[in-house]
């Protein structure tokens, strides 16, 4: 089985076995400026070069998991308009993907992807409830309930980054207002940074692309810069309100955050933690563990593969998903 | 199969065919203050009571359903203190009446039991993805996703009251800040009206018990008194951020709303859609139905009956349950 993860910057592949060990690996820059031909060139090109070894062992492709960024139809295959792949409107990639590759393909957005590789190979191996947080740019994820993974009426479902925690708060990228994404995201910390230090003390913190170098930021906070700190502890703090959101609605058994933002773990996660212990049930609260992800930039290529596994399980059965 | 709905107020029971018609129904006041002995008492009376008729039909009793006030550990039929049963502080209710009854006893929380009464016989009949919100005193209601009512890792989820919706918002009963259920209650438009309105004129739209009659606050709100009408306005924006949470979390195909605030619908629920559909991710906000409970106040004991019947099926079968 051959997992695809289509980020913004780069497009991954992994050949993985069904006992999740990895034959082949291969990735590429995506390019998203040179079109959708390009970008469907580029999948082929990884799945081709991952694959390769698979081949060689005498395994047979025989079908193809795909992550892909949200919002996305997964029972169709739909992508509607990732912030990454703007001119993807409504776009069928589902439909382009078996045009080229003559095969099964199974879809999901990249933060169920990765919440179903954690719970397969990773922090929630086993759990049957978990929720996964993704904090980078963004902040994605997945819920897994009662062993499945959520996906809704028609794959919309999971966008646990756009729970509200501010109805009145910051606006976020996906066009509402206060959701845990406009806090808790590398995003959100640059907007509570550029709040509170000057502009050249912002700089410092930033990469070439204006975009927040969280470590740097987290360094600093560290160092003693108490606003520094206290955009982390903000960052944390909303992070907590959504965990308690989650712990009532879901009474997970764990919760596992990833991304850019899980680097500076000891300035966000007690903060959460101790905001969702004030906040939610106090048995499930105490009861839930809060972990790091541990396939972290792996989970969503793991994760699609696995889907893609399920996917075919499903079809011959005609029944339900497994993970 | 007889389900129970065990409230502060009252404690009722229907003696429940499979196809979900009525052998027999009792209702008799709970009177907590009597304490432990006296409810449980009370509860075999109306079981009794509702299942004579059942038994002129020659219905054999196999089984009770009991909704209960949450926060309840399902699995072990632990009750958790419900702010209206505050002498429970651990109560092991379910080994109570197995002791009484020596019959399958099956506990659940009141909103689960109304999501799964409205699922099988009301508004979501029929429907795979549903999210069943109460406004009465307080917030309650559940989640079914996939078909499967969600219960979590110990039976506390699908606590849909205490999302949070503003992160530094008012004090909520369960002991967090800015719960659904601070706005979108009796309870909360009964503050939000006291920041607006003078005692004198509050006073007019209470009952004899200080309780918030919504009724009363509804028809003031319809006669033109503008701060009155905000209030409600406001009980609906923030209904609505917690709907795009929800929309946004679980593509739900539909939400059923249904307590004594259902009754003020056309002031609160146009604006709750307005806000989630600015909110929430346009596709999967545009396709969600948002109806009134069919059921009312029967859903949760017509739900607790459903929750014995597939609990029973789920004994035999040694497997999941079904509803």
């Amino acid at each position: 089985m051959v997992g695809v993860d289509l980020g913004g910057t780069n497009v991954r592949a992994s050949a993985v076995r069904p006992d999740g060990s990895v034959m082949g690996f291969a990735s590429r820059p995506t390019e998203v400026v040179k079109g959708t031909s390009s970008i469907l060139a580029r999948i082929e090109e990884v799945v081709e070069k991952a694959s390769r070894c698979g081949r060689e062992e005498g395994a047979r492709l025989v079908a193809l998991g795909v992550a892909v960024p949200g919002p996305l139809e997964a029972v169709s295959g739909v992508v509607h308009q990732p912030p990454n792949f703007p001119q993807w409107r409504r776009f069928p990639l589902k439909k382009h993907l078996e045009e080229i590759f003559r095969l099964p393909i199974f879809l999901d957005n990249d933060g169920n992807c990765a919440a179903v590789g954690e719970r397969w190979l990773g922090a929630a191996s086993g759990c049957r409830h978990v929720v996964v947080l993704t904090l980078g740019t963004g902040v994605g994820g997945g819920l897994i309930v009662d062993g499945e993974l959520v996906r809704g009426a028609e794959g919309f479902a999971g966008e646990v980054g756009h729970v509200v925690v501010a109805s009145d708060g910051a606006p976020c990228n996906c066009g509402g207002r206060g959701c845990l994404e406009a806090y808790s995201s590398a995003t959100g910390l640059k907007r509570m940074l550029a709040e509170r230090l000057t502009a050249r003390e912002l700089a410092e913190v930033l990469d070439e692309d204006g975009r927040l170098d969280v470590k740097a930021a987290a360094a600093k906070a560290r160092r003693g810069d108490q606003r520094c700190r206290q955009a982390f502890t903000d960052a944390g703090r909303f992070l907590g309100a959504a965990l308690a959101s989650f712990v009532n609605l879901f009474n997970p058994q764990m919760v596992v955050i990833g991304g850019g933002m899980a680097g500076a773990w000891g300035l966000i996660v007690p903060v959460a933690r101790a905001e969702m212990l004030s906040r939610a049930f106090a048995r499930p609260a105490r009861r839930v563990r809060i972990l790091k992800s541990a396939l972290g930039g792996r989970a969503g290529v793991m994760g699609a593969a696995a889907i893609a596994w399920s996917g075919l399980a499903r079809q011959a059965r005609g029944g339900r998903c497994f993970l």
